[in-house]
Order: structure tokens, then sequence, then C-alpha cells
């Protein structure tokens, strides 16, 4: 039986996928620039990684505080992160 | 009759739109790389879409907390937001 | 009488410029991608155009609240802005 | 002797280096477009440059409080911060 979630699918706005995983709130969010991951900065002192399809990838432990910034390199092979640790943090990412 | 309008639009700085929608403040705006379209992200727990021009096109729902984050992704297909409810959504968009 | 201007100015991290307006704290900043003009959002609820020399180049009045955030078209020509007012807005610039 | 770093470089997630310097927490990080660079802003009213391998290239003193936003232009020859001295500014970068 066909149906219309290629429809929805295109509709603007409609929900994809909740990443569920941090335990208190994000801070940040940024996308790889070839679109296949992402990554988020939370106050649970974590970032983590999460395949475009919402699968979490990794998670990224060492800050010893909340974590407020993620920015992501533009070949996409890492990121950086910065905490109220007083810490920047360089991850890799395989892209 | 011809008035300045172009003039007034090249002027740096004029406002072309004012984008009413959320009822609460906003916290991050994002651009979408071909300039069609903007994303913005609110402590009225929702995100929201909206043409360059300023019409509303659509009211993301699903977060249950402040939403402090949202990125698009390069190909303008999806964005991603990062709230206090400890997740982060993709959702998606039509370019 | 030759000086070290040229190695002061290559040298990382020199300061250029300092760019004094805003009444209130700056919450952001956007560089547009020509690398001509920048843009700060500030809780003095207005957001300000600059020249990369950083010569004030336009105040962007409007927001009746803290500017949170802002962002720059990719082909530079508008920028948009999110504040506590509940509002985001947009606003042209000439690049 | 061979051993697995390749490999651990290219895992999700590795922690690379740990940047230090800062003493007060961090509010953004940027990368500079061509990844050999990123930039930290930080509630020590500094920001600093840092290599992309971790080693800091330069700490931005000027700014008389808390340093909250940072953007490097697209060519990566400067950088702007936001704060709450309520100026923004300019600094070099040699890339």
């Amino acid at each position: 039986m066909p149906h219309d979630q290629a429809l929805i699918v295109a509709r603007d706005g409609a929900l994809r996928a909740t990443l569920t995983g941090h335990t208190n709130r994000g801070h940040a969010v940024a996308i790889a620039p070839d679109g296949t991951w992402l990554a988020t900065a939370s106050a649970d002192k974590t970032a983590r990684i999460w395949a475009a399809d919402g699968a979490l990838r990794a998670t990224l432990t060492g800050h010893t505080a909340v974590v407020d910034a993620a920015a992501i390199a533009a070949d996409g092979t890492w990121l950086a992160t910065a905490g109220r640790d007083n810490t920047a943090r360089i991850w890799a990412a395989s892209g």
C-alpha cells in the first residue's frame, strides 16, 4: 500500500529524528559540511556526534564542566568545543 | 509615480521585514545557504522556518523546552536544533 | 623612518580596530562572506553593520529588546537578527 | 614497534588535544576555513588563537570584560570578537 511518506519528508519542518542521549540541556549544534553528521554540545559535560539520520556515533568525554560551543572543520575531519572547564578541546571525526 | 524604494532597499541596515509569531525570545538564527529561507530557535519551544521575505513557512514543534540553537545543512534540505529538553532534533526543509 | 607596522599587522592576534558605539554588551558577531563588513548584535537593542576597518556603517534599530543573534546571507545582501522582543528581523545590506 | 595510533585518530570522537590557557569559561569557538587554526572567546576577557594541533599561537588582549562571540573571516586573515565591554574588536591572523 503506497503512502505519503515522501510527501511528508519534503514538507517544511517535518520532524525527521529526535536525538536522545544527552542528560542535560543542549547549548550548541553544528552540521558537518558534507551533511552526513552533526555535533551537539551539552550541559551534561559531553559533546556528541550523530549521523544525519539521528543515530548516535560517539560521545565525546573529557570536559569537566558544561560544554558551551562547538564548531566543525571545513574538511569534516575534526571538531572543536569550548567549555566552562576553561578548556577548548579538539576531537577527531571520520567524516 | 516613481519613488525611491530601490534606493531604500540598497541602503545598509534598512529593515525589510519583521518576523512575528514566536511567543518568547529568540535564541538563534540561521540562514539557508541559497538565501531563500531562514530558521529561528526560540524560548517558546519551537523553531520556525521563514521565507527570505519574512513569511512564516513552518512552525517546528516537538521540543518540550527552550530551543537554544539551530543549524542548517549545506544542501538546505534539513536543519538541526538543540534544546533544553536534552534532545537535538532533525527537521526536513524543502529548500 | 621605516618601521615595523607591516610586521605587526601580520602577527597573529594584533588588534586592528576597536568598534565602539554599542551602549550595552555584544551578544553575537558575524562576518560577511566577502570579508568587507561585519555585523554585531547587542543588548542595546540594536544590531550594527561595520566596515572591515571598523568604521560604523549603519545602526539597525527596530528591535524593542536585546538582540541575541545575527546571521548574514551567503550573497552578503541581507542579514537576519533574533531578539528578546520575540521577533526576528531581516535587514538590507549593500555588500 | 607499530601501534594503532592511526586507528585511534580516525575513530569518531577521539580527543586529539586539550587547549589550556584560558582562566575562565569558554563562550565561543570558531575554526578557520583552511582548518589550520581556531579561535576561542572566553570569560577571562581574552580571545585566543590556537594551531589545529592545540598549540597556543596568540592571546588577544584588549577587551575589558567577558568576550561572548568570535567569527573568522573567510580568507582567514582576520577575526572579530564581541564582548561585554560594549565593543567589538578586529584582530589580525596570519592564516
